[in-house]
This record gives structure tokens, sequence and C-alpha cells, in this order.
């Protein structure tokens, strides 16, 4: 008999997405959130959960298009700053020191910083109670060359991290279980 | 200058969600699905991508009431069974040799063997193009005794997993790396 926990806004495991924008003025700016995930497969498409107050949210609704970076474990400490102070006041990316570039396909963008990103256009936005859901196709993938493997994102290279919102913590990826795609049909077990 | 890799459905790190559901007929079905996140926080909703072929799909639109397990390292093995065989084919509850009870404020199972799961139900739906993304609340956090500390769920001891879809691999949460909002405040750095 399992207990009851209440209603939580709880998964596991929780990402850390820093969303990547430019305001109206061409300042970049960044912001921590772990509401999100993938939610189409062709086109690839991205979900992410925005507060209406947040500096992002306008940045998203004006020009629509964003960065999706995923912090490496040595990148912990700017993902936990991009998620505590708000762009209205804070100039996060200068106060990081981090390098933009915009991107060539959209207005947003690409931190030298983060290891590998997302390039997301919006399509459709929700709204919810507290929350708007922007849906959006992903365009492309971006990753430096020290991630790759066979010309693809090796996980243990990249070591993003994730987040634990009920100790509220980051957490590194572990060890490989298994393979996917792998269990044998055993009918009638 | 980072590398294109094309668009395509990345994600770190990307949740193993073991999806239940009870067809017309009463009989429990379970799928494995990796799309889908937190969304909204008060009240905390979920949203889920899946295909119409699925049988969950059929489910969900009928009851629009569901669980999804989080599996532990030790049901790695039936978090892929679950992701490989269709409910319309495979008895995959009887074959797993699954044990499930019908959750007291909602018409989905509730599995013995998988240590944590939310309650839902359905409050949107969203077509997408291969995927229709479910919108649902979550009604309640269910737990096993023993993988709380403190009245909580402590992340360590439920050891959820998580999914690699380029390596097409399961991997453990890792370390612990920093606790979260801790960064001070830098200015003009």
């Amino acid at each position: 008999m399992k207990k009851s926990l209440g209603a939580r806004t709880v998964l596991y495991p929780l990402p850390v997405l820093l969303v990547g924008t430019y305001d109206d003025a061409g300042k970049p700016n960044i912001m921590t959130a772990s509401w999100g995930g993938i939610v189409n497969s062709t086109p690839p498409m991205v979900a992410i959960g925005i507060r209406k107050e947040r500096h992002t949210y306008t940045a998203l609704d004006t020009t629509g298009e964003f960065t999706i970076s995923f912090p490496s474990e040595e990148n912990t400490h700017q993902a936990d700053y991009c998620g505590l102070y708000s762009g209205k006041i804070a100039d996060k990316c200068a106060e990081l020191g981090l390098h933009d570039e915009k991107a060539d396909i959209i207005n947003a963008p690409i931190f030298e910083e983060f290891k590998a990103c997302l390039l997301c256009k919006v399509k459709q936005k929700i709204s919810l109670p507290t929350h708007d859901m922007f849906i959006s196709e992903i365009l492309d993938l971006r990753a430096d060359e020290n991630v790759l493997k066979d010309g693809k994102i090796d996980i243990e290279r990249l070591a993003p991290i994730l987040y634990d919102n009920i100790s509220r913590a980051y957490y590194a990826v572990g060890k490989y279980l298994k393979p996917a795609y792998t269990e044998k049909r055993v009918e009638n077990k």
C-alpha cells in the first residue's frame, strides 16, 4: 500500500533547461527551466512551461525563437545562477561572463560555455493556470566536437545534469544500466 | 563553433514514464513513454505525448485517467519491455507478472512493482503531427514507505532511471552535485 504524498509537481528525472533569448534591444538573457520535455517526433518538438512574469516570457512572445542549452556537470553553478535571478534586474550573461553568438537560422543566442543546445521556434502557446506552455519545433541540435563520438553526442562526454525538486539539488547522470529495445517477449508467463 | 547535428528529438535527461491505464473491459495496460514533462505548478500538471496508434491512447481518450510510474534501477527490464510491445497484442501486465490495484480516486492501475507513481487526469488534448499531447492534472503522488526519508521521496532510495535516445540505453541517476538556490549574486562581474 503506497502512501499518499499529495498533489505535487514531481517527475523523475527533471531536466535542467537553459532557455536563451534576445530581447527587443538584442540583449541576451538566459533562464533555467525544469518544466518541459519532448512532445512530438516528426517534426521534433519540445514544450516548455514559463510563467508570464518571467523576462524570458516576453522575449519568447516577441521573437518566438530561443535556444535550450544543456548544462554539463561543470556548468552546475551557472545553471543555478540562471534560475535564481530575473533578467529584468540582472544581466545574467554579463555577470556569469557568458559568450553568446546569434544563431545563423534563428534570432537567439548560442552560448560558448554550454556544450550542446537546441535551436527552437515557437509554434503554439497554451495558457495554463500558472505557466504558459510554448510548444516549439526543434530546428537543429548543435554540439561541441569534444562531446561527440562517431558524429553523435555521447552522454558520458556531455555529462548533463538533472534536478531533484524534492531535495532541491542537482545530480549527475550515473552509470550505464542496459541497452533499450532488448527485452525478449515472454508470452503467457 | 558548434557542429550542426540536424533536427533531432534530443533532451537531457529524458524521463522513463510508465503510463498505466485500464481499457473499457477493465484490463490494465502499461506503456513506456519518454515524451513528456511537468508543465504547470499550481495545480501540478504534466503533459505526455502519445501516438494515436497506441493502445494507451484509446484508454486515455476513454477514461481520461492514468498513472505514471517511475521505474527504479531494478525495474529497468520491465520499463524496456513495456516500450517494446503493444497492449493491442500483448498482455504486458500478465507477461511481466505485475500486480495492479485500482487507485481509489481515479480509474487507473497502481502497480506494486514500481515504488512511486503519479495519479493523473486529462484536462486538455492538443493534436501535434505525430503525437497527441495530453495535458493532465496531477491529483496525487504515491510512494512506498521504503523510498521515503522524513516523509518525502528520497531520490537515492527511489533510484529512478533515465533514457538516452542517442545511444538507446538506460542510465542511473548519478552523484549529488550541489544544492540549488545557493549561488550568490555577483553584480557587474
